[in-house]
């Protein structure tokens, strides 16, 4: 993986490059829908290139590991060929997903045990097994095990968690090191930033990370409760530490104004589920603002989705049939709205790109996040 | 609407034809894929029309009426603008949901009074403004309003519905004759044929349909748990007695050999949920035979679905990857196997057509019916 910085922006951190893997370029900043088990929610492969145009999507480990394994996937020869998504693809550490099993999972020094949610089966994740199952899933992006407190977080707690995260580190980085990608192409690890909303924690680790001198870094454990001006201080911070020739990811975030704030912090690389979960409810952002289409007043609105995007699932369907879809607990209305969020969320990163590119992007950034809060 | 007969099968009754509507033709024998409420479920339009080619699709009367509603449908210009399918429609009367309803439904001599299932709320459907409803949603064929006596029904039960579907047809075409398309297309009224599984019944009540000279008959009250050798005897009877120079539509059915099977009988139209419901439990009809995709001998067969058909769905995705989708009940697993079902559906209707024109028919359909059988 390479990362080619193209242009900074003048009037904030915000930055405009690209990222090289095995399986193509990708133009930052970056949203990348989220397909946790091998499959963007309700979404088609065909769709996500052609209407949605993403150029990388996620998997989550902890789900690929369980279901439908490691063997079937290294049969097949990585999770590309499983799900027949030829570009990029990113796995978390599953890390996040053993955390949120809560009552079923235990901590030590070693890893994490977990009881599967699905048959209660035991399991144990440590750095060393995480980095073999993420070369056997064959992300080009891969990612550190790491621990991520939950919020609010005793200072002690942050700081120990911390620790075992940096920790975890080393040993992700060394099996790293020791061992290749399966399927003929090349995979880069990213490190993962935490300290909860403690300044002096997220510095020191942030310095930790960038001496760790790979491909790509990652800001985790953010976007889980905190106030939104606690994420962008720690981004602020993270930020000016973290080398400015590689690419940095900021995990699970967030909102669409999140995320151009983000990016005016010199951020380049996103995910969440929000645009899928929220449609799937009947709640879309749209190029003129925000839309919950199960209001009354869109019952007769016959216009298309959104005009203002240029995909078949925005301009095909009305915002009347929509409503009627979701409303009857319609399979299509998730689809179509699934469709509509993810292009827009990936139209919208296009459009910071673009407007860094033609240096006016804080002016741009500034009126679009007013027409993103507005709801219709 | 026009009918043209263009080719009559030597060996069978079977019939090649075409069907002409103001929303364009339909070459016979045809499958129509169901939208209960205006969508077929998990089914975007364009994949409707380019996927699985199909040529009409159908609408219920019952659940279009309760959502959207009348008032929505009439102001949006019909089913046809509501949906943005472009092609023929044809909707059923209600007749068939409002009396599985059972507890919630009484019938009388001027209708049907029912609870909605959504809300509980009371309505009533007559011959006459079910002629209305259809008239709103706009379909390019709409269904008289029968009674669809359920299976086993005692002879005397089987003798008085089918009368009362038979008055109720002289006020449903006295209604349709009355009045006209709202939309500026015209609309064709098929009568039903009835009298469960009693021969003589089948064919008085064949008789009464065939003297009321409509665009097309339908046959109704078969494939409610008969045995399938009652309902080739029935459609045997009653397609002797329809003209010929008319599509004969089988309400409901069925399995690709049942379809096979009624089209070497005489029959030209035909519906079914089958296929979309089949395909949510992960029964595949394929071009070599059927698949429980759930079976553990699927987990590892990485083969296109079924390379026989040329769509998307059964190309694109692995045997082993739908396996996956459907053991995690995940939205696209549903979504392919239906793309793939109904794909497999118009396939077989459009063979079954290209073998009648080519005289050889009936080996065509021996060899075939043994493959629809197999479970792979
Ligand atoms: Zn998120
Ligand atoms: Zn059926």
């Amino acid at each position: 993986m390479k990362f080619e910085l193209t242009t900074k922006d003048a009037g904030s951190k915000a930055r405009a490059g690209k990222i090289i893997t095995d399986h193509g370029e990708i133009l930052t900043p970056i949203f990348m829908p989220v397909g946790t088990a091998g499959t963007v929610k309700g979404v088609h492969q065909r769709e996500l290139k052609d209407d949605i145009k993403a150029q990388i999507i996620l998997g989550n480990t902890y789900h690929l590991y369980l279901r439908p394994g490691l063997e079937i996937i290294q049969q097949t020869g990585g999770l590309h060929k499983f799900n027949g998504w030829d570009g990029p693809i990113l796995t978390d550490s599953g890390g996040y997903q053993v955390f949120s099993l809560k009552e079923i999972r235990k901590i030590t020094e070693e890893g994490v045990k977990f009881n599967s949610h699905i048959d209660g089966s035991k399991h144990l994740f440590t750095p060393e097994n995480v980095m073999d199952i993420q070369r056997t899933i064959g992300a080009d992006i891969i990612m550190a095990f790491d621990e991520c407190p939950p919020y609010p977080c005793e200072y002690d707690y942050a700081e120990n968690s911390m620790h075992l995260t940096h920790r975890w580190l080393k040993r992700c980085i060394n099996r790293f090191n020791e061992t290749e990608g399966k399927y003929g192409y090349s995979q880069a690890l990213f490190p993962i930033v935490q300290g909860s909303v403690y300044k002096d924690l997220r510095k020191a680790s942030a310095e930790f990370i960038a001496e760790q001198n790979q491909a790509g870094n990652a800001i985790g454990g953010l976007s889980v409760g905190e106030p939104a001006e606690d994420m962008y201080e720690m981004l602020e911070v993270v930020n000016n530490i973290l080398p400015e020739e590689k690419p940095r990811y900021l995990m699970g975030v967030g909102t669409p104004a999140n995320i151009l704030e983000a990016i005016a912090l010199g951020t380049d690389m996103f995910d969440c589920v929000m645009p899928t979960r929220n449609a799937r409810n009947g709640m879309l952002f749209t190029t003129e603002g925000i839309i919950n289409i199960r209001n009354k007043k869109w019952k007769d609105d016959f216009s298309p989705i959104d005009p203002g995007l240029d995909n078949y699932a925005s301009n095909f369907y009305s915002k009347a049939y929509l409503k009627h879809l979701i409303k009857c607990q319609e399979m299509l209305g998730a689809q179509i709205a699934s469709i509509h969020n993810l292009a827009f969320y990936l139209w919208l990163v296009k459009q910071a790109r673009e407007h860094i590119l033609a240096g006016d992007f804080t002016s741009w950034k500034n009126e679009m996040t007013k027409k993103l809060m507005q709801r219709l």
